[in-house]
């Protein structure tokens, strides 16, 4: 460890991505976890509540107004969608905070009101934020106070779309963005849904044509494309507790082929420490990035003339949440982009 | 159970399919086992390959070559893709046959080559064969002699898309079959990628624009179209042991609209004793066909306009297989069509 | 289905007991469902609770004070613990009752103070109420007005147990019941417990030393060895849907051996349906009873000299819940043992 | 990395255990993967066999023959039980070694030939390798040439039941180990009991009575006792990829308490970087150690006077294979014992 480790807070830090951060920052080289919320087991100690991480000797849950803010460098906020606007807007505008919540990631008031059913609590933040999404926005969030990390499902369909919307190497129209994702997505909290016996050995779809991350595809899709975009977006809930695997069916522009779009992506990414392009005609599986903060992309050529498939894999809570979390605060502060963070998967 | 039962053979009885035979027929109350296969496992008997059915009182599994043919009514055969032709080419002509493999499906010798590597062995009754979707070829099958049962993919696909071809209610170039299967699909044979390791907790995509279940969709769309369709397919395989859910993507025509084709299909299977249509907008999940022979569908209007997502559910191993088998068995022997087939779905 | 059939009520019918009731019960040659009960969902479609059971045409779910109790033949009460005395001791005394709770399990008024931590509501009752385990309280099933199903970790110890302890062939104060259950055993109720994320992927024992079923084993084994027995018991949470397996160690009593106590329990159970005693030295897997009303045991010698080790399975939602429930009810009603049970198992 | 790594080379590194060896020593700070072996997959890429792997720039995989021994500083052999011995002894004498297969763990050759089926094959070696359970060997494992790693099993039941022994806290004759493994522990070869279908939503036991790693449990046990000691010991398969949890029945000795047999064992593992004994009364879960080296022990006092109830968990790859063998390779190079394996566990 750093002889003067960042102090980091963890608000929100009873959830699934709660405990990820502390799993990923407890060995962090840089950081230091400082203090970790929880409003209703304020008191409790932490290894109570997550047994997996009661070695660590972490400070005692306490809640969110026994915070002493000038005692943390970065804030991490972990808070249920719509709880958190009021929350962050009470941080000190001189601490950097990493918000894993949905409240901060749409730019359009509008938009935020269509898909969340009120009005934005905090407008003068909303605009002040940077999309978290850290291959596209390296620069802003290096230099951002309020980082706004991208949902789990656009994070594993943004990233091959939006470098081939960017080369418009893909038509607009034809997007088609169909995704599966492991249980944990749901987070702790008690739903009928969320019971072993409902979700283990079966698969369904929800949220068919009206799921809340359409808005965050929306809005990067369109800025990419320089032109409003609409994807079809279905997500599925498969037995397992980690990883989303997109489906993506594109329409290939401008007499490109698949193996053109497989060289743009494989460009694009040669250089990141957390994206890989597999070679063309494979596919990644789950099972590759579970427990990791890498992204893996495949493209194959559809046997429709015209059109590729696209597989992406991330791990929900890693890449899709805590982890992205993690490589943003490390550009925040300055640190490498990958401390903390360089694990291969947990297989089997 | 009647009088007469009708006697039944099963080929190829060790595997999944085989086991799911027995469970279907041994309770049907018009038919009797008389014979079970299995060429290695010759001799041995029935309970000590498959412990669930030992209290059957099932005649020991014995190799083809000892059957003797004139006792059986109608034989089923569940033998691997390739391995079918020289045996069905050599049960005597008058007897019936229901057949679970590949080898009989498609009706174009050309197509078959292509897709399973070399030329037919028994062309002469490729031609004779009835494919056995049983909603679309009842009449058909009633007076076949060898009905060759549709892949469990393309069941759960052409179910609702062969009426809206047929009605020329949605285009013909832009239809997606995004399908995710349990693992039992791919059988009792020993392959790595059917060890519970490398499966669980896991989602993987594979035989993407090349699985052989494309070609059933390309003969039996094309024949609905009354013009050559080619969709996409894209298989995926689900932690799950049982159960096939197609999340399929359709693109409007002649200015209907979602709920034209929802009503379309709601009549074409208000008749149907195992196709159920849900109400618009509601989507089905496989725990609700868990070891039962019915087909939901549901469909909901996508966002982007002029298009439709339509989500079907099957039991793999029943309506996808040995069910259907059952259906279309029912029908030959001039039985009701729903004999032995009428269970709730096992839930949780 | 039969020209009279029994009136069936079931209270607690939004449950998985109440559902398991409904998919046995729909089969029934011999009986109707004529009402369904669910306090908190009165008014709704049962279709909509459990949408696996929507083709079956059954009443909308009604609260309890909507029943009209002179309708009904019998009573199948599902409603949690502790809930369950003061609504059984509402119904006209001239009504036959099953009931799938404990409330009514305990003889001893003390034990049940003692496990459960209040006076029993409806004492009276207590007494009159028949333990019902089948097999060994046939004749006062028949008979009897009011019985109380076991737990489902009692019936998967006490069927292979019982005749032991009844002939004395092992020793009373060194029995030892490790079990393994599935989680549909926690019921639809949302605790964090039966998450899946918390249960995937993972095994626990809960309840060590303090489980509640204890109290059914001690009262049932004392009853059969005629002395007080103390046994060790250990439950734990296996990530999969259905099934009880007990690993039993027991300590072979007057000169034993496990071949005794296997031909003991192979003796014992030869007539009856439900219960399948292995050859000695084969153990049996919950997938060979999934879904299915049939327990199965196995008897093992131990390499310790004068030990034994027992095998038993059950699926616990069938003849550890409402399939043992059906099971009283034929004979309550006077209506074959086996009738709508005769199911085999749904593997894989 | 340290600036002059040690290089390990891994034999048989394309099973489960191989690649977890990859994992761990893939970020240890003071070693270098420096060869991996297959024979038959030789030639082929190390990301072609373990895709999550593929980002690690390994050399290819290579046969046995093909290693330039001199280019080691240490050997890991991850081969099948059986395969080991000649391998080991042709391997030069001034390398060290590190076992993870069964071929050395029993001093005694008349017992590994009674459980084994044949005389030992290298029977010098056998005298000289020293039994890797790293807390109780620490001293002769940090001066060995041969380890030889403990079976997954015998691992969670020894480290619990050695200090009992060794102060005689509980009988010696009563001692039952019910032990729950994830199907990762049964490796990458294909096997039928290993398929998903097989295994998934299923429990069952197996080796009842007759398997191998009791010969490690009987010589640990006796060896801690100072007498002979025959444990009963039933391992069973859970539909889960890792972790073993092991239930213990003990007897207490010499008036002691379960405190006592607590405090005892909380002593002991103070100081232990490994193993963390909880608190009285509370037991551990195998989410809590999933994918770490850690090893966690409960004490319960059962309500039977006299005797305790233990549990005890291990990620079965881990602290049951391949990261004690990390652990004692450290040892063996004279590195810190933690070096590449203080991880916390990945939950959900």
């Amino acid at each position: 460890m750093s002889k003067n480790p960042a102090n980091i807070a963890i608000l929100g830090a009873s959830g699934y991505t709660g405990a990820e951060l502390v799993r990923l920052l407890s060995r962090h080289p840089d950081v230091r976890i400082a203090a970790v919320t929880a409003d209703r087991k304020a008191g409790e100690d932490y290894g109570s509540v997550f047994p997996h991480l009661a070695g660590l000797g972490l400070p005692a849950l306490v809640s969110i107004d026994q915070l002493k803010w000038d005692q943390y460098d970065l804030i991490f906020c972990g808070l249920p969608h719509g709880t958190t606007q009021e929350v962050i807007a009470a941080i000190p505008r001189n601490k950097k905070v990493v918000d894993l919540s949905a409240d901060f990631r749409l730019r359009d008031l509008a938009a935020y009101e269509k898909w969340y059913g009120h009005a934005h609590r905090a407008p003068e933040l909303q605009s002040e934020a940077v999309f978290g999404l850290t291959e596209f926005y390296r620069k802003e969030i290096t230099r951002a106070r309020l980082v706004a990390c991208p949902g789990c499902y656009p994070t594993s369909a943004l990233l091959p779309l939006v470098p081939l919307l960017s080369q418009k190497m893909i038509e607009t129209g034809y997007i088609i963005v169909d995704s599966k994702s492991g249980v944990s997505g749901a987070g702790r909290a008690l739903k009928e849904g969320s019971l072993f016996s409902e979700v283990s050995e079966a698969i369904h779809a929800y949220g068919v044509a009206n799921h809340r991350h359409m808005s965050e595809l929306d809005q990067e899709l369109s800025l990419a494309a320089g032109a409003p975009v609409l994807a079809s977006f279905t997500p599925h809930l498969v037995p397992m507790n980690r990883g989303i695997l997109s489906t993506i069916y594109v329409q290939l522009a401008g007499g490109n082929t698949a193996s053109d779009i497989h060289a743009a992506l494989a460009g694009r990414y040669a250089a990141e420490p957390f994206v890989r392009v597999l070679p063309i005609g494979e596919v990644p599986a789950t099972r590759h990035v579970r427990g990791t903060n890498f992204a893996l992309i495949g493209v194959v050529a559809d046997r429709r003339p015209g059109r590729a498939i696209i597989v992406s894999v991330i791990d929900n809570l890693v890449k899709g949440a805590s982890g992205q979390g993690v490589q943003n605060m490390n550009l925040m502060l300055g640190l490498d982009e990958t401390a903390g963070l360089m694990q291969e998967a947990i297989f089997p």
